[in-house]
């Protein structure tokens, strides 16, 4: 039986005491099917942002003590920092990864907003494919007006929460949790110094102008490196596919008579995204993953 | 710290015969550290072929075990198969996969070399990587004559065993013991029907023939499917990647008016190889292996 994996991007209103950080990523060490990839606190946005990859019932039970860590340590009425945020725990979203379905996924997150509100009693939000109605799939909805605003406007039904009464906890305020498909985040850089080019591009390829589904683009300008860039984020890889995303690049850079000079993969990215992308320009097109010994090895044993 | 991997592909003589052959696998099952991913036995070839994955120590360990079960049943003096053969472990090669080199894989060899002559009493020789002389590099000329030829020949200085006395054991013969890098066996099919074409491209790009490093090459007639086929087998895709391969395939299949109509990646492959294909045509010249998130969770926790 293949591995269960999900990954989760849980992140937290603290970016700079030390001590804080520590408390909540302590409990993500060590844990048996719970393996932290990576945490990054940034002080500006005054907010940890914290990588987690495993089996979906560990991870929520090493997650759930870090998250009281959070709550109990973090108060939003004193909290500043460049990023938007509505709590101490601010959004919890869970990726299916191996041997998970996105319906799965769901209910994971779910289960685990219950569990969250259930011990700690801040409110939560269902965003994106967890979400419940269709004006909290995105984000940035369910985050408007940050805390402060939502401690005046949760009595409102459009507000209410998912899970929890209507009134924001005090100190820790409320939490977004969610399922959603792995973000690649793919740029584009183009032997050109016309920013003009790469935002045509941009506005060409991404699904709000019309171009690729689950592609978010802009155009960008390299200065110190005399290049312009697409840069995006693929929503769903499975869906636009880095290599496809790619082709559909050069050729609108190509009508516009530019060529694409290199590409950038940011961060992680998942298996699947690279060994695809290989076996279409390599036309191997009865190739599967299970070809791949390391992918074998994160399977059960046969 | 990295995960220790190697691949460990021990061929034993015996395809035919179903309780020896679980007594040969029986010992590579459930063991810590072991992964049996493959085991096939050809009753034509009278030859049972393993594919094992892991940490060396304990697939050493758990390989010596099968090799006692090989040579306690299997008779060289009375088998006969279609594939050449001087023992009833035949051979028994180490491929580096991950976080080891392959001077350690060389002294992995000689080890298991030595404690399985000491185990068993069946002579030694060490050939690829392992090989202590330039003559023995080849496993066919250290297979030369096969078990008949070598239990005449054994006591001649030039077939001397590197681990063992000037004797082959009465029943289970020699094993050759070795060390190599992964074998990725890829081919190109051709939309054409012209075997002279497959030839004189595989003519072109092996290494015998002046063209890619460590690259065998024959043409084959797909009659059935109405196409030739380049078929390859890549015994250093770190030196001579697949990618590459393909190109000088293509170049050559152009410049004789014919296309690539699709290719084949046969049997397993490491994630690298793919990898660095992907990276290859998105031009991601930046990208690291440590970037894929399968990759990350076969390491020890950072």
């Amino acid at each position: 039986m293949p591995t269960r994996l999900v990954e989760c991007v849980p992140n937290f209103s603290e970016g700079r005491r030390g001590g804080v950080i520590e408390q909540i990523v302590a409990p993500l060490r060590g844990k048996a099917g719970v393996r932290l990839l990576d945490h990054r606190a940034d002080p500006d946005h005054n907010r940890l942002v914290v990588s987690l990859v495993g089996d979906p019932e560990p991870i929520a039970a090493a997650l759930l003590e870090s998250c009281r860590a959070a709550v109990a340590s973090i108060d939003l009425r004193t909290h500043r920092g460049a990023h938007p945020r509505i709590g101490a725990v601010d959004v919890v979203p869970f990726v299916p990864l191996r041997g998970i379905s996105m319906e799965e996924c769901v209910e994971i997150a779910r289960e685990f907003g219950r569990r969250f509100n259930r011990e700690t009693g801040v409110p939560v939000y269902f965003y994106e494919e967890a979400a419940t109605r269709p004006d909290r799939r995105n984000l940035e909805d369910v985050r408007r007006g940050q805390f402060e605003g939502l401690c005046r406007e949760i009595g409102a039904p459009d507000r209410a929460p998912d899970v929890g009464g209507s009134a924001v906890h005090p100190s820790a305020g409320a939490t977004a949790v969610g399922a959603r498909r792995f973000l690649v985040a793919f740029n584009v850089n183009l032997a050109s110094r016309d920013l003009s080019v790469a935002k045509a591009i941009a506005k060409a390829v991404r699904a709000s102008g019309g171009g690729l589904p689950h592609v978010k683009a802009v155009g960008v300008d390299l200065a110190d490196r005399g290049m312009v860039q697409v840069s995006m984020n693929l929503t769903d890889h499975r869906r636009s596919p880095v290599h496809l995303v790619l082709e559909r690049v050069r050729a609108e850079a190509r009508s516009r008579g530019v060529e694409v000079a290199e590409t950038e993969l940011y961060g992680m990215v998942p298996a699947e995204a690279m060994l695809d992308a290989a076996a279409y320009y390599l036309q191997a097109a009865a190739f599967e993953h299970s070809q791949v010994i390391e992918l074998r090895l994160l399977d059960g044993d046969p």
